[in-house]
């Protein structure tokens, strides 16, 4: 066996198929699967093999990547499915890397059943890696995707795992996840719930710019991006915002399916999400009115529904964009805290985390600078001052005079009044001493 | 003077045209003031007097009902309009019930500015009385509403002051409410909490039982309000749901307008509405869609987006409706312990609050079962155990399962999340006794 095995691809979508080529050039002889054929002949032009089932396409392969959209697809592909599937007709000791983003739960459960001596598989020789990733089509297609693994040492440490996860992912962003299997899965999750409020969050600040009359142009999306109101989401999806939702990179419908795993998971571990569960909604609206397939970016239509083209509005500009600017900062300071103190009760290495979010999609300037006092409290410790950070309460103030102006132009601001009201609790709960609290405080109302 | 003083009444839409002309039916010399010409014609056929001015209108007259739509309204029918305003206008020591929806804050400040001796009105004589109603257009022409006075206690005790109350309330509902001017508006705000929540969790209801393939007909409604699901909103409001929204009795618009006043009092005192602000935020979509001017049944049409019109699942009703149910059981109870924990905080006899809500438009059956329990730990008492009622653990559970379900279906839930998330946030706050708690702990997450 050379030093590249021999690899099977099952799932080339927008980001199987970056991977799957990116192996390829790299020299590794690949043999892809997918349901969908033009995507199949694709992969061929691209110097790939190809396999009508899953259980082709593994034969003799020692290491197997899955890359397929939902748990669903990964049970059928690997376990149980109409075609052939994979698992059963892998080599001994072969290596399944699961990419795709999958509840915890269900990777628990895939693990028991490739082992069950009395199961559908009977293979307790398969290693299975837990490894969903993050960073997009791009990053994918580039092998620097973020990477979260998790484990059995054993499927952790082998060599040809190792390889093929070290060609997928940047360097500085291959994780290795203590908590054996379920805790890569856990990693994404939290991830998403800062990937998912950002998404929404671009969305919810360019409407309300417009709708306070500010040009939804690249003006004021710089102007946001500049801002402590940052975050990677809005860098990424804001230029498509303002150019037609095009082009269509990330569908609705993927979010859609991350945060469902998100709440799931949530209520089966008996954790709230309150900001994510309002994503989640507002999500299922856009589904719902036939937006479903379009670019996330596209969920700026809920918030335009019936603003005029064009604003003839006379604008404070700096006023105005003050506002939305504080809008975001409330928003991102909550979902850090909820994504932090998801990770703080799932189990995970809360130092791991942030500098993994930091670096993904997930990231924003609020996070940056509070995940270090958010993740202190959660371990009942003192938190750092953060250098030059607002306090809990004049964000409150600052978030409240935002939703109190939008409330006056009757904007929908579904995550700014959800982030106000989890200051407000945070500050009531905290009564005297709220008035001193660090932003990071808000972290409390989870817990 | 008779016993039947004349009155002015300002405001004639659809609340105060039913008030002003029950006044004639009971013998009372009316003259009715309005911005609508038509009205003002519609009421001298009644057989009213009118007047072109709101001064006009309460020239002599010693008491003048204002039941216009907002405070903005009422400031300019009283105080500073560009028709002559009235409260200038009226006779020495005559008294002002103030019926319309608004702000604590606004009618303190309105008190204030009558009596400034600085100010435009210079009147320390007149005698307000903050005085809001509920019950609908139907029990105002009859003269049994429900009312909610507060003033200080010369205003309140007025002998003209309380016949014209008593001849627009039912006796049995006619709350004089300690705290002076602005305890009355506080009342009410409350129990707009109540009709805010349910007018909108008929509807979420109601489409989630469609999306689960249930009709939208009568008989799926009737088995709701025979459930612990009931409300007093949706007994109103479910008949126009199922008959293309009409006729149209309350516009979108209206309580679009007292969720505003809700969630602003609420910044403005420093407490939290977390279902309150869902359901603003709900509404601003409908109102920028176009809905604001229809029913408020209409905003079933939120929740039934992409629907097919008829549904050929085959359904267990049964188990469906029984999600519907733990969603409203859910909804209400939250929504019951958002009232009245805000109550609480801004001073209100709880007592009082609840006996008044159950008998006017924000009754529901969890509120009749859990409002005694709530308001017992709001107050640091044991409270009373519920006959019959589940526990919090217990609704926790059912109502997981229907947003679970409402996941699978990608039905939007907004409020059955948000009450979801304050139950959960309340049981890990409370740890370890989490499981035998009563479901009106859920209030704790308030306070």
């Amino acid at each position: 066996m050379s030093t590249k095995p021999d690899v099977a691809f099952i799932g080339l979508g927008a980001m199987g198929f970056g991977m799957a080529t990116h192996l390829v050039k790299q020299g590794y002889n690949v043999t892809g699967f997918d349901v969908w054929a033009p995507t199949l002949a694709r992969f061929a032009e691209a110097g790939g093999k190809t396999a009508t089932t899953p259980a082709a396409a593994v034969e003799g392969k020692p290491v197997c990547v899955c890359m397929v959209a939902t748990a669903q697809q990964a049970q059928a592909v690997l376990v149980d499915g109409d075609l052939a599937p994979a698992a059963a007709a892998l080599p001994q000791n072969a290596v399944i890397l699961l990419c795709s983003t999958v509840p915890c739960g269900y990777v628990q459960t895939l693990a028991a059943t490739l082992a069950d001596p009395n199961g559908p598989v009977r293979r307790p020789d398969l290693l299975l890696v837990d490894c969903p990733v993050s960073g997009g089509a791009t990053r994918a297609a580039d092998g620097t995707l973020s990477i979260m693994a998790g484990a059995t040492p054993e499927a952790l440490n082998q060599p040809l795992a190792r390889t093929v996860l070290g060609e997928l992912a940047d360097p500085a962003k291959l994780y290795l996840v203590d908590g054996g299997i379920g805790a890569g899965s856990n990693t994404k999750m939290v991830h998403q719930v800062l990937a998912a409020n950002q998404i929404l969050s671009g969305p919810e600040a360019m409407g309300f710019a417009a709708r306070l009359g500010l040009p939804a142009d690249a003006s004021t999306l710089d102007a946001l991006l500049k801002s402590p109101g940052f975050s990677w989401m809005f860098g990424h999806r804001g230029p498509r915002m303002i150019a037609g939702f095009q082009p269509l990179a990330s569908a609705i419908t993927i979010i859609v399916k991350d945060t469902a795993i998100i709440t799931s998971e949530a209520r089966r571990a008996g954790f709230a999400t309150p900001m994510t569960s309002v994503v989640e909604n507002v999500l299922y609206t856009a589904v719902n009115r036939g937006y479903g397939g379009e670019d996330d970016s596209a969920l700026l239509k809920l918030y335009t529904d019936g603003l005029p083209a064009a604003s003839s509005q006379s604008v404070d500009t700096a006023k105005s964009l003050k506002l939305v600017v504080d809008l975001l900062k409330g928003i991102h300071l909550a979902s850090a805290a909820e994504s932090l103190a998801f990770a703080h009760f799932v189990g995970l290495d809360l130092d791991l985390i942030l500098d993994l979010c930091v670096n993904a999609a997930g990231g924003s300037t609020m996070l940056s600078t509070h995940g270090p006092a958010i993740i202190a409290l959660l371990r009942g410790e003192k938190p750092p001052v953060a250098e030059g950070a607002d306090s809990l309460a004049t964000i409150y103030e600052n978030l409240a005079t935002a939703v109190d102006t939008a409330q006056q132009i009757k904007a929908p601001v579904f995550l700014g009044a959800q982030a106000l009201t989890l200051l407000r609790l945070t500050m009531n709960h905290a009564k005297a001493a709220a008035q001193t609290a660090p932003a990071a405080a808000v972290v409390k109302v989870f817990a």
